[in-house]
């Protein structure tokens, strides 16, 4: 048979880079497109009022025939959440293990769908045929079970994409990451690696999550007359394994809160992920029938998220559960950025109430579950890929990624540092930066997907700054005459009832600033009008106070 | 003489407990008050708009003529940065050592004040007399130089105060904190010890400020031909010392940028706590007479500050200063909680461009200036106080802090965690709280001081998290006609030109609504109309957005 003439590999993210989350990935080969996780992204603290933010997919969208699925290295939602938007607009065969598809079950019956979701379930060691791509799932140690490398086999060569991993030599399951596999593929040559950043600036190895088993054990030993509540990932089973089985060996029931650590528990236990002894699991409604020291309880709320189990429990709105002298607190868990603040208030108030708080800072009670730097090198040095990319994560982890990568001697020309919608296309001759592709954040606020823009976030920036003054006029058209008003509303200013004066002043400035706009007039042009209101009163209102609120002037045609 | 019966000494503070910054605390016997510190702080995050935060002194107003003085720790501003704003009200004579009132001096400038500040020069050593008070400065080391704890002799007994210490045995200005004093003063008995809390959860010994020396000796040895620019706190007149030494030993130049960098180096210079050998500092605007690694910049914007001198440098704006491949950037700081995606941000944009970038996470390039557990232990063991409050500190401090007064033997019911305005009443018979005085927050917004609170934040955060709507609307209060409109006004909500449909039903829901409430009344009630606009609107746009944006009506009588 003729060697048919090799065609271009092109890759692009559509999310995952100069960012953290929101993690998908676009892989295509001549007619083939397969995607790479489908993740959700959290607003940053410009988004006020943003609940998620989600990959823009409308080159998936325009190229929807050529999609041949969506391959799922776990169940993050940083790799899944974007899933239930995705279905909107494109369908195609999800391919997961077990407990990745699990969650997402989970997740679908929260929206209702235009379509019936295509989930199907494979194992690591399994290969899928995706048109012009195989890809086979490899497993990985992670903060989540069930996680994997993904390495896909293209006509030009394997591509390694490593999905989230850690390297776990004891890890709670018993399954050390594949890396003898890794090692097999790498051997063969691998085209290109795709490896996650992380930590790429932390120096040395994660620790194993067994060492989180041995801090909860010398924590339960020495508080053997306390209740402990421990609060951590609701999806790292794992973790919450490593609870049950303490709380056990100290013969203590173990009861769980928190919305999404029920489900993922039972989620859990039912695939076989979890194993609870019998009888150590008891509804929190039935806690009052033990002794404090006979208690363990499970919560959400490690991250301080208001109206989480553990935020109710600290500012006594739980009803199950109310905490004092005789509770021990521990944050099984890292304040993810930007969180450090609603953590440490949580650990104020339970410190008020008398409450023993123990968290990363004072115990090893949490490991990470990313990889750092020895095991993202040992990645490189298994799979030896002639082209490298470092991805998910923003700017500072990808540079430094990519420092680790020129020390395992991976040539500066063959790293490519990408960016959303920036393609990558790969053939027989080299690689190479082509063009882009549409990418970008859409923004999801209450049932609005993509409705709230730049113009929007502006408007509620400045409004949460200095907040607003509506000077309302009623005008006659025709005569050019000020009919009634103007009325001033203000809200987010000042506090209008020890501020007369200046509301008065404000009333005055711009009275004179419309009938100098009406006088000697044969037309009245609304705008300039509105202009003239606009200009005069932002430029007092600045001098005499030194804020800039949204002036909002409404001009009525009466 | 016959012995004078005694009276009772009242403490309390109006800042700096449950809380990080704004430190005020007030100490009255008989007829007399002194004051510690008074400093300002910063806004949380749910303050938007709010310049800074200071205490509530209406109780100092209600008792100025009882105050003898204002006795100043150091010169940080959350000790010394609401002294322009308490001036407005009262001027009793601040006594603080000379760069603390360098500081100060400095300061006022910006402000225009009523009255002149009686500002008085004391040294480390000294004893003041204050009424019945007599207040002995003592040195201590901190991350700004200057610095002091108090010994407050009280006809009672003698009360230390720690302000902000550290012990640093190896200290860049030659003089070790003088625990010897503070020995000698506890030989003869305290009353009690106030102590700050801020690393109380923190294990061992802050590190000397030498540490920083030896890691920037380092770093300007393994990186001979790049431009060093050191971002830190310009406060802190020894690392930016270490900066200079360091730079003079590798035959580098220093240039200063940053409006608050230059304002301390240049008072510190004059007032003898630096030492610049000749020729080595340049002008910002010389540094192109210079080759990369002939140079040294040493900058503000290390807490991510946007348009600090960093940050301008980062983003191309900084008139003098262009970064790029031959520069390293060190960051000579940690993040203030609340700052870390400001910092990151900063991180990120620079490793964009090219530069390199270290910071505390990767090399020791920053220590505290706060006593870790062994150094508050220690000043425990040497003032072996009767009574124990802890300061300056959230209640997870303060709760750390009285730990460890336990571990040192200090009695429970000896140890007072107190809150802004509770009284601490001491007399011959003990120690006891004592009812309150008033305190609380005043926030600082542009010129104005105290005119925005609760309401006005309020609004302002509702406002950020879905916007507004306005709906106008002009009505014949004597025939009860609607006569126009109503008119909608968004801002913040949808973007209005992909949302016609939406506004539209908006504005058929306010028209049903006024005209619903005008059919078959004899009067307009205004408050009534308005009610009935926002409840309906407010309805209708959770059930088809799930957001709840500020509806605003403006019913105007024509």
């Amino acid at each position: 048979m003729p060697k048919k003439e090799k065609g271009k590999l092109r890759i692009a993210s559509l999310g995952g880079l100069n960012e953290i989350g929101k993690n998908l990935t676009v892989l295509e080969y001549a007619d083939d497109i397969i995607i790479v996780d489908c993740g959700l992204g959290f607003p940053d603290e410009d988004m006020p009022g943003i609940d998620l933010v989600i990959p823009d997919i409308s080159y998936l969208e325009a190229n929807k025939e050529r999609i041949r699925g969506i391959v799922l290295t776990h169940g993050h939602e940083d790799h899944i959440g974007a899933i239930p938007y995705v279905l909107r607009e494109i369908n195609p065969p999800i391919y997961g293990t077990k407990l990745t598809l699990g969650i997402i079950k989970n997740k679908l019956t929260e929206h209702i769908l235009p379509v019936i979701p295509d989930l199907r379930l494979v194992k690591a060691g399994q290969v899928v045929r995706l048109g012009e791509f195989a890809v086979e799932f490899i497993h990985a140690n992670h903060s989540i079970a069930d996680a994997c490398c993904l390495a896909i086999t293209t006509p030009l060569g394997v591509v390694v994409h490593s999905g989230d991993f850690k390297l776990d030599v004891t890890p709670i399951d018993g399954e050390m990451m594949n890396i003898t596999r890794l090692g097999e593929i790498g051997r063969k040559g691998v085209l290109l690696l795709m490896c996650e950043s992380t930590n790429a600036e932390r120096a040395g190895f994660t620790p194993s999550e067994r060492k989180v088993g041995k801090s909860l054990e010398y924590i339960f030993t020495s508080n053997p007359d306390k209740r402990i509540v421990i609060a951590t990932f609701s999806s790292n089973v794992h973790r919450v394994q490593q609870i049950i089985n303490v709380s056990a060996r100290h013969g203590r029931k173990v009861a769980i809160t928190g919305r999404s650590m029920l489900n993922i528990v039972s989620a859990a236990v039912e695939l076989g992920y979890m194993s609870v002894p019998d009888g150590v699991l008891v509804d929190i409604n039935e806690i009052k029938r033990f002794k404090p020291e006979e208690l363990t309880l499970v919560t959400t709320g490690s991250q301080g998220e208001p109206m989480s189990a553990l935020y109710r429990m600290a500012f006594g709105e739980h009803s199950q559960v109310t905490l004092g002298h005789n509770d021990l607190v521990v944050l099984s868990s890292s304040a993810i950025p930007g969180n450090e603040k609603l953590v440490g208030r949580i650990i104020n108030e339970l410190s008020k109430n008398g409450v023993s708080v123990l968290h990363d800072a004072v115990v090893e009670v949490h490991v990470s579950g990313h990889a750092c730097q020895e095991e993202l090198k040992l990645m490189m040095a298994l799979t030896r890929p002639k082209y490298f990319m470092p991805i998910h994560g923003e700017y500072r982890h990808l540079a430094a990624n990519r420092e680790l990568a020129l020390d395992m001697g991976i040539e500066d020309r063959n790293i490519f540092i990408s960016d959303i919608g920036k393609v990558l296309e790969i053939d027989t001759k080299g690689a190479r930066f082509a063009g882009t592709v549409p990418a970008g954040k859409v923004l999801v606020d209450g049932y609005g997907v993509g409705d709230v823009g730049n113009i929007v976030l502006r408007d509620r920036r400045h409004l949460s700054q200095d907040g607003l003054i509506v000077v309302v006029a009623s005008v006659d058209f025709e005569s050019g005459l000020l009919i009634s008003g103007p009325d001033v509303v203000s809200r987010g200013f000042v506090y209008v009832r020890e501020s007369e004066e200046l509301m008065d002043e404000v009333k005055t400035i711009a009275t004179d600033a419309i009938e100098r706009c009406l006088t000697g007039r044969q037309t009245v042009d609304r705008m300039h009008l509105k202009n003239c209101v606009k200009d005069d009163l932002s430029k007092f209102l600045y001098s005499k106070t030194k804020r800039k609120p949204m002036v909002l002037p409404v001009i009525m045609n009466v």
